[in-house]
C-alpha cells in the first residue's frame, strides 16, 4: 500500500512553445501504482549535468530568462532563436519531464519477489523524469548502492561514470591505445584519470585554465595541457608523440579544438613516418564530439591527411551497442567503486523550486568545471 | 633490349623549398631496365586530377606562379604561406615525381611471360610519377585495355572510376541504400551518376551551377540540387527524404555544405520519427570529405543530433581494405566499361612543357568542372 504522502509529487518540466520560448515550471502529478517487476524511489539526489540541460532549457538563450509564478511554484521562461526552433519541431508544445538519473530510496515496490526486495535499499537509477520526488521504474534498472552510500553519493552512477568508462571501452574497441579528453578538470574527467590510472591507459587532458592543470597533476595526471596557453600546439604535440593517443574525447563541441586535436596527432603520427606521403599519416585519427560546451559552429582545417574522423558520441548508443552484459559489468564497477573511483564534488544543493531561481540557473546554465549542481527533490518538503 | 629511344625520357618533377616556394620543372631521367616481372609502358595519356595537384603544387599560391627557364626546359614556382608548409616537412628538398595514373603502350618487357605478353600492348597503370614519357612498372599492376581503346581514352581508369566504385561499395559495406554526392557534374560525379543508375541506385547530386543541373538531369540523374538556389536546404531535405540517402561523399571540403548536408538528413530523417529524442535521431548520418576543392576551413553546427561523423576518404585505403581480388573485378569492370560508364572528357591535351605554361597552369589549377586537362608526355617528342 502507498503512503498517503506518495500518492503525488512534484516533477519539473520544460515545454517549448511555438512563439519560440522554453517554459520551465513544476507540476504536481500522481505517482504510479508499481507493476508486479516495479518499484517507487523517492528521489534523494539528482545531478544536474550538461547532458541534462538541452533537454531542461530547449537551446535557449538563458541570459534572456525570466522569472513569474511564485516561491513555490516558480515558473522561468527564456528565448529561443529561430534557427534553433527550427531544429527542435518534435518536442514543440510538449510538457516533457527532465533529468537523466538520480538516487533515492525505495519507499513502494510491485509484488514480485524482485522489486520485493528493493524495499528500503539505496538505489540508483537512470532513464529520464529524475527531476521529481518520486520516480516508478522497473527493478531490474535500479542499481542497489553500498550499504553507507548516501543518495547524493549515488546520484550520478550512470551519465558520468559509464561515459568514462565507455571512452575507455570505445579506446579499446578501436584499437587506439590512449585517449584525450577535454574540459578535463571536470567530474568526469577527474573520475576519467582516476580510471585511466588505476588501468595504466594512458590519458592526454586537456583543460583551459592553469589551476586545472594544478588540480589534475595533484590527482596524478601525466599529461595536462593548457589550451589558453601560447604553447598550447607544442604541448599538446609532444603529450601525443609520448602518449601515442589517436582517439579524443571532446566535451567542448565548438571551435577550433578538435581540429586542434587532430592536426596535433597528425603532426605526431609523422614524427614517425618513414617518408612523405602526399595524404598525410595512414594512422586513423578520431574525434567524437560528446558535448557541446561551446554551442557555436566546429571549425577545422583539415591540415591531418586523409586518415580522420570526428563524429558524435553519446552514451546510450555506446550502451545499446556493447549489450546488456556488458554494460551490467560496467554499472557494478561503478557501484563498488562510488565512493574512490567515481566519486562526484557538487557546489550546492537544490530543491526544485530553488533549481528554478534565476540566481541559481545564472550559475549552474555556465557548466563552469565546479560549478556542478544537485537537486534533491524532496528538499523542505517533509 | 631498349630502343635507343626509350634509354631517357622527361619526367616532371615538384620541389618543396625550406624558403616556402614550389619548384615544378622537368628533369632527364634514364629510363630503368625492366626486371624480368616489370615492362615499360611509354605513357599516352595523363589526366591532371584534383588528387595529382596536392603534390604537384604542394599547397602553393598559384596566383603567385612565375615562369623561367625556357620552352623547352620551363621552370613554375609560386609561393607556399608558411602555414602550409609547416604541413609539408615531410617532403621539404625532395624532387619529387608526380601523376597517379595513365595508360599507354608496353614498348620493353621483362623476361617473365607475364611481362613479355604485355609487349605492344595498351595498358593502364596506377601508381605515381605518370608526368613522364616511360614508366617502368610491374606487369600485375597493368590493366589491359579492350582492343581499339586509346590512351587518351584509358588514361583514368582508376582515380576516378574506382572512387565512384568505391563510393557506392562504401555505401554498400556500411548498410546505407542510398548516397549524396557533391560537384556532381564533374568527370567523376557524371561516372556516379552513370553507375547508379546501371546498378539502380539511389543519387542525390549537389551542383553549383544551374547549367549542371541541366547537364546530370540530360545524363538521367533523378536528384539534382543546386547549392546557390535560395531553396537549397529544402530541396536537398526533400531530395534526403525521397532517396533515403544517409552518406554523402564530399569533393568540395571546405566551407559549410558539409554541415548542411547533415542537417539535412537529420531534417529528413526526423520527418519518419515516432517522437521526440533530445539527442537527435538514432539514424547515422556519414560525410565523407574525399577531395579539397575548396581549401578553406570546414565549418559545421552540429543541428544534426549525436549519431553523425564527418572523416576523410581515401581511395588507396579503401582499395586496401577490400583486398586485391574485391579491387581486382572493380578494375576489369572498368575496363569492360571503359567508353562507356566510365568515359572521360578533357578540355585540352598538352605536352610536359605545355602542361608547365602559366596560362595553362592558371586554366587546369582551377579544378573547374568541364576544364579537364589530359598530359600526353610523348607529344610532339618524337
Amino acid at each position: 500500500m502507498a503512503d498517503a504522502s506518495t500518492r503525488m509529487g512534484l516533477q519539473l518540466r520544460s515545454t517549448v512553445k511555438q512563439e519560440g520560448i522554453v517554459e520551465i515550471s513544476l507540476a504536481k502529478v500522481p505517482t504510479p501504482e508499481p507493476k508486479a517487476e516495479e518499484v517507487v524511489v523517492r528521489i534523494g539526489a539528482s545531478p544536474i549535468n550538461p547532458s541534462d540541460q538541452g533537454l531542461l532549457f530547449g537551446g535557449a538563450d538563458m541570459s534572456t530568462a525570466k522569472a513569474s509564478g511564485t516561491a513555490d511554484d516558480p515558473v522561468v521562461t527564456a528565448s529561443i532563436s529561430p534557427a534553433v526552433l527550427k531544429t527542435l519541431a518534435g518536442r514543440l508544445e510538449q510538457s516533457l519531464p527532465v533529468g537523466n538519473e538520480a538516487a533515492g530510496v525505495v519507499v513502494q515496490a510491485g509484488s514480485s519477489p524482485a522489486a520485493q526486495a528493493l524495499m528500503g535499499k539505496t538505489v540508483a537509477i537512470l532513464g529520464g523524469a529524475m527531476y521529481a520526488q518520486y520516480r516508478c521504474i522497473k527493478a531490474v534498472q535500479c542499481l542497489v548502492l553500498p550499504p553507507g552510500t548516501t543518495s547524493a553519493e549515488g546520484a550520478d552512477c550512470f551519465v558520468n561514470p559509464l561515459t568514462a568508462l565507455g571512452m575507455v571501452e570505445t579506446m579499446r574497441a578501436q584499437g587506439h591505445t590512449a585517449l584525450v579528453h577535454t574540459a578535463a578538470a571536470s567530474n568526469l574527467g577527474q573520475m576519467l584519470n582516476k580510471i585511466c590510472i588505476k588501468d595504466r591507459v594512458g590519458l592526454v587532458n586537456i583543460v583551459r585554465k592553469p589551476e586545472h592543470v594544478d588540480l589534475l597533476k595533484k590527482l596524478g595526471a601525466t599529461y595536462v595541457c593548457n589550451s589558453s596557453a601560447p604553447t598550447f600546439m607544442d604541448d599538446l604535440t609532444a603529450a601525443l608523440t609520448a602518449s601515442g593517443a589517436t582517439v579524443a574525447f571532446d566535451a567542448i563541441g565548438g571551435g577550433r579544438l578538435a581540429g586542434q586535436i587532430l592536426t596535433a596527432m597528425e603532426l605526431a603520427a609523422n614524427k614517425t613516418a618513414k617518408e612523405y606521403s602526399r595524404y598525410g599519416s595512414t594512422t586513423h585519427k578520431q574525434v567524437y564530439i560528446y558535448g557541446g560546451l561551446d554551442r557555436g559552429p566546429t571549425e577545422f582545417n583539415r591540415a591531418f591527411g586523409m586518415a580522420w574522423g570526428i563524429g558524435g558520441w553519446l552514451l546510450t548508443a555506446f550502451l545499446q551497442k556493447i549489450g546488456f552484459e556488458a554494460a551490467q559489468k560496467l554499472r557494478e564497477r561503478v557501484a563498488a567503486e562510488i565512493k574512490t573511483t567515481f566519486a562526484s564534488t557538487y557546489t550546492k544543493e537544490v530543491s526544485l523550486a530553488e533549481a528554478l531561481r534565476l540566481e541559481e540557473v545564472a550559475v549552474y546554465s555556465k557548466q563552469a568545471t565546479g560549478q556542478k549542481y544537485l537537486i534533491n527533490p524532496n528538499k523542505g518538503l517533509r
